[in-house]
């Protein structure tokens, strides 16, 4: 029961407390010789730490990971690849003020609920610093896609009610110019300021991340149960204060019609492709070779600078204190998390399909 | 690499064309002593067969199944639960005219492209029919829910441009009621009227499932990769034709602030609950107690009654006729094919929640 | 958690029991491609049958089986492969003698305790029946192995205290020449001559399998916890009666030097070879191209005509009485099980060894 | 596909090099509410480290463990337990006389073909330091265990010629009281004379580990592929250098009659026990709540100190020189092995059983 894993043949458990000694994970399933770029693995860390600008949590964590094993003079073996990074903000802190309360809307109580026990410092298990974890991993996996061409790139499309325009059919080469990771540098400096009105009043906001892979090849993904797209479901809504996901034509498909929703296939110099791609670069669940694109939907970060009404573990009426540093919307980091999941399941799935032909 | 199985106790492996002998699955991990009433599996497979009203397809399926292992006078003995269902619409149809052919938006293509061979009676295992396997499964998952207070409630909330409103504040009791299942019964008519005239004009449109589930035990769930929401978001999309997944506030939250969405706790009577529910039921992964409510997007059916032009498989342009019975809008059958997946993820996370502790 | 289900990606579940309407299984991962021939699969099946000769059970079963799923023109398509083998031999037994009785040595007790509840008749799930929906599925693995060349021969090495000497060194055409399976003619009559004898007393005795594999690829398995040999090893002990397992000098290593048990690799023609072959065609849980070898220990069949002391499920003391038709010896049957089960082992490890190299 | 995970439910995942920056794992799956004492994951370590005696490896290795997530005040959370073990021993040496040469019935040539890359430091992932981590595991499933009131005890019955009669009949209090861990202090005093004798010569020498399970109780195990002792014997057949795995009458048992070798079943002080113990305390793959034993064969260590003729990667003749410090036999060391990995197999099925009912 694969809780903290990911992956059928490409595996990645993930461990670690936001306050404990460190975070981390094994990817089992890599397939040997492939040139671990330490260089690239820290670049991607550094789109998700915190820190990295004005909209985000000030929070200083440097991310410094350690490769302890499963690689050679820098390529893989085909063994573990562990990573660890260890948590350098480990100062004793103050948690008397939450030990004993459920915080609104955060995982405080199932967790109490559920096991009896809870790790109060940071959230614990909670924390979003798990997806550190994760874009370490989908770096990984990156480096694999990009030999055989498959490119993943995600960028934020919606903060609060400020919202890009034909969501996939964006010019991506700008999305890292803005600290909020939008290609529209007009809207961009809209959701920054917006963010940044959001964080004076002490609140949070939701927004909308979206994703497109171009230059994957047809046939990945399986008929059934694990359709493509049922995968990238999986794996977006697994990452923190996401609330929903649609591909391709996604809940607008409920107004269409099937004769302007179908995507007539036309042949074009010799490859097959369609006319429009209302399918998302999936059909029947399969990869068919057009561009995969899909929105992921977050919700307001949970704490807020404000004081909550809620009840403390005996069920006693109490008040959840705001206080301390935290992300007044978290799209601009979650980019490079998106980005990675995606890239866990498109190299689990290529590397699935090796196996199926004689 | 499960491709076929749903379920890390509870497993489900489905098996079976359209057209060819049957379609079929087997549970393995049903624990012993469940009682396996037939009568409720034959409802819930004649919700979800063809043929059951004007606005579905006039298909005439009979789904009559058979328990060919792993129960004993009506009761599970936690062997393996196998049930056919035998195709009773064999006759040899006339395939020839799509056998070359890639249809629009079907999985005649990648289906082609990833196995270089695929069966095109009915659309072989792409077919819809493979979810009377998930139906017959989750019926008897609901009977072990049942005995612990679960209920799983589904409706069509939109078809086309009709919507309902307060998606999930409705009186369930009518669903039944008309053959859209729909709870409001205005509205209800409105979809039946608006699915007909679709149909005559050969052509098909979206729609939304929404679905409510009261009872679930705090608890359920896991903190990262399998949270409960998206454990829930994988079964859906897996579903043929979902194109999209949200849960609680979903992609509204979006433009919701912290403030207004975090969920404040209460003490009412001695039980812990929230004021209001954008958080669906479920947090930090884990189900809080509160109702369990998500949307699920459908796309209008790929088969319409109209010429479209596409491709052959060497890529020559060439003609798709829309010949046969199909539905005009899948929506009114989903309902139980929701409910089925729903219970399957939930039983199984029931059970796995059952090793937490010692 | 895959009670039911062997393998990783060529996964077989089976289902079913002694009495009910029938046995089966489901192959999902088989590639698509493989020329499914019904004739070959027969044929192993009629290795396995009772009532083949006078030395096994008189139990007089046919087993026809019917492919329902997962083929085209006899030719697999990717999709999951059902076998169903109906249960000819259905008619009411009488089976108050032993309904509340704990036969010993049997599964009674344990299946009593575990489930609360048991299938008696025929045994239920415990019957050796079930290893023919083995046999089914590693016929369907043993047709992809011989088109790399994999060849896979088991036979009989001992029965009681008759046992053949060299047992990896044997010409294997002639097994199939005598009931026993045995590839020494004389020693072979020995076996069948004493086997008739333990039989007319009313008892059974064991007896051991020896299994060569030739052919086999040069990198199968895992290094740690999936080596070729431990999948192996499970797999022969999950065989009913088994006791016992080794490979390559197996126990007899516990008594050799380093110096006198290490295989000398030499070039011969290009070709890296080991000189002698104690690693038993495995080293450090892969493959090494050389002979796989293995023997498989079998104890007595439980069922002995003869009144047994043992106590009933209220504990008081009762009486078992051996009735009906049962095998003096297993291991002529086991011999086509025995390669089932290493055909799935090698199969699922060809094909897992398809994605360890980018 | 789980090469580096073992367990269904408490799931092992173990990393790491022989000499890279140290081994570890991952458990996932461990309840929460478990008492994590270190002293005794410590102790457990220590009978496995090398250097403890003159008859095992003169290397020195502290093996100093990090519990680094997972745990709370010394409690289990239910979050994945990460625990790392630093090399400590990793000062760069020289491996160049093996750098391109094929030791025989070492992982090398193996290694090499299937990957194409190998870590020839200390033989890297295929060392057999490698089964620290399974110890350090093992430890945390034994205190589980504990409180349940299961015992296991596995102790050195045989090395070379030198056997204990009676395998399973001993009084296991003595075992740590000798440096071979064999009860018998006289047949433990011919051992390590033996042992001593074979280490001067420069060679080595097989052994057999013998364990006893008390207090499990009846119902673990799974009926079909999933066997008690299938799981039993692929765990023990995981340990480096095991060539043979059997339990209960084991190979004995080919020789004997049905008659002699069911066990009866006696109702003892309204217990239901069996007279004898033949079936090794599983029956039909479930325990019965009887002792459970079983018998593990292990080669002699490939490493000695004699040339031996090999090829090189080339192909060409070469010659392995043994050198540096290496196990004149095994079996010392591989005692909490035996145990670790056993635990590793009850634990699991023990959680498993708990969603065996309603």
């Amino acid at each position: 029961m694969a809780a903290n894993t990911f992956g059928e043949i490409f595996r990645v458990t993930t461990f670690g407390e936001s306050h404990g000694k460190g975070i981390g994970l094994i990817i089992d399933g890599c397939p040997a010789g492939v040139r671990i770029e330490e260089n690239f693995i820290q670049a991607e860390l550094d789109r998700r730490k915190p820190g990295q600008s004005k909209i985000v949590t000030q929070r200083k964590e440097e991310e410094n990971f350690i490769i302890q094993s499963g690689t050679l003079n820098g390529v893989s073996t085909g063994t573990p690849i562990s990573i660890f990074i260890p948590n350098t903000d480990q100062k004793s802190k103050d948690y008397n003020h939450i030990q004993n309360i459920f915080r609104p809307s955060h995982a405080d109580y199932t967790y109490q609920t559920k096991y009896g026990i809870r790790d109060v410092a940071g959230g614990g298990r909670s924390s979003a610093r798990e997806t550190a974890a994760r874009v370490a991993a989908g770096a990984i996996a990156k480096l694999i896609l990009q030999d055989v061409g498959v490119k993943i790139t995600a960028y934020v499309s919606q903060v609060g009610h400020i919202r890009l325009q034909h969501l996939y059919d964006q010019h991506t080469e700008t999305i890292e110019d803005n600290i909020v990771r939008c290609p529209d540098p007009v809207i961009a400096q809209q959701m920054i300021d917006f963010i940044m009105e959001v964080k004076k009043s002490g609140d949070t906001v939701g927004g909308m991340v979206t994703c497109i892979i171009t230059g994957c090849p047809p046939g990945l993904g399986a008929p059934v149960f694990d359709k493509l797209h049922a995968d990238l479901g999986k794996a977006m809504l697994s990452i923190n204060a996401v609330k929903g996901f649609e591909y391709g034509s996604g809940f607008e498909s409920v107004r269409m019609k099937g004769s302007e929703h179908n995507d007539s296939f036309v042949n074009v110099d010799g490859k097959i492709v369609t006319e429009t791609n209302h399918s998302g670069g999936i059909q029947g669940g399969i990869s068919n070779g057009m561009p995969i694109n899909f929105n992921v939907a977050f919700k307001p970060v949970a704490t807020i600078v404000q004081s909550q009404d809620t009840v403390d573990a005996q069920g006693n009426a109490a008040v959840a204190d705001g206080k301390g540093r935290h992300d007044p919307c978290v799209v601009p980091r979650a980019v490079p998390i998106v980005e990675a999941m995606a890239a866990l399941v498109l190299v689990d799935h290529l590397l699935r399909n090796k196996s199926v032909r004689v």
